[in-house]
């Protein structure tokens, strides 16, 4: 199997930070998403909550320019390599990863790069 | 929130190479997957497949070793620091994302760690 198969409606998309390496975010991507990343270069998620297509920072401005994009081993996921713009996620941090387990719960970690409140 | 959301039966689980900072694979995890992996130190996920809990590398012996474990801001995935044991995927590569996008398709990538023939 040679492409993603969105045989379920979407696969999984992990974007990686090109610059640190940091995982930034999971979301999904149907074809059109995936089409629409290949051809500008800038991606393109599906959004599960809102059914629509979704260009990651068209409304924050944090877009994420595609340097890579990778493929697993049953082609249900997706792995992007990306230059981001701003942060990722919206609460304002650089990662949506940015709460870590301390052995009993998860604790917040790193700071926020931007304002979240004059973003959205 | 502050724990995983378990509330639609799992969470995603993305899982990242301590050594070299690669993305390995994803995969899912019930609420019994995490706890097995809190409690052993070891990855455990949900297989959707097989509809059960599954230690990785049980099998093969290409167990996983969590160091770190991360939460998403809108609790849906997991991030996992590992220590991984030979290679991640079934295929006998490190990681599972071992097909680069060249701009048309999907093209191998990278040497194979074991032999899959010889471990499964």
């Amino acid at each position: 199997m040679e492409t993603p198969n969105f045989d379920g409606g979407f696969v999984h998309a992990v974007a990686v930070d090109a610059e640190s390496g940091d995982v930034l975010m999971l979301a999904h991507m149907d074809g059109e998403a995936f089409e629409r990343t290949v051809e500008t270069g800038y991606a393109h998620y599906w959004s599960r909550s809102r059914q629509q297509l979704w260009k990651k920072g068209k409304t924050s401005g944090n877009v994420q320019r595609v340097r890579e994009i990778r493929l697993d081993c049953d082609g249900d996921a997706v792995l992007l390599e990306v230059e981001q713009e701003g942060g990722a996620c919206h609460t304002g941090h650089r990662s949506c990863f940015h709460r870590v387990f301390d052995g009993e719960r998860f604790v917040e970690k790193g700071e926020r790069v931007f304002d979240p409140g004059e973003v959205y």
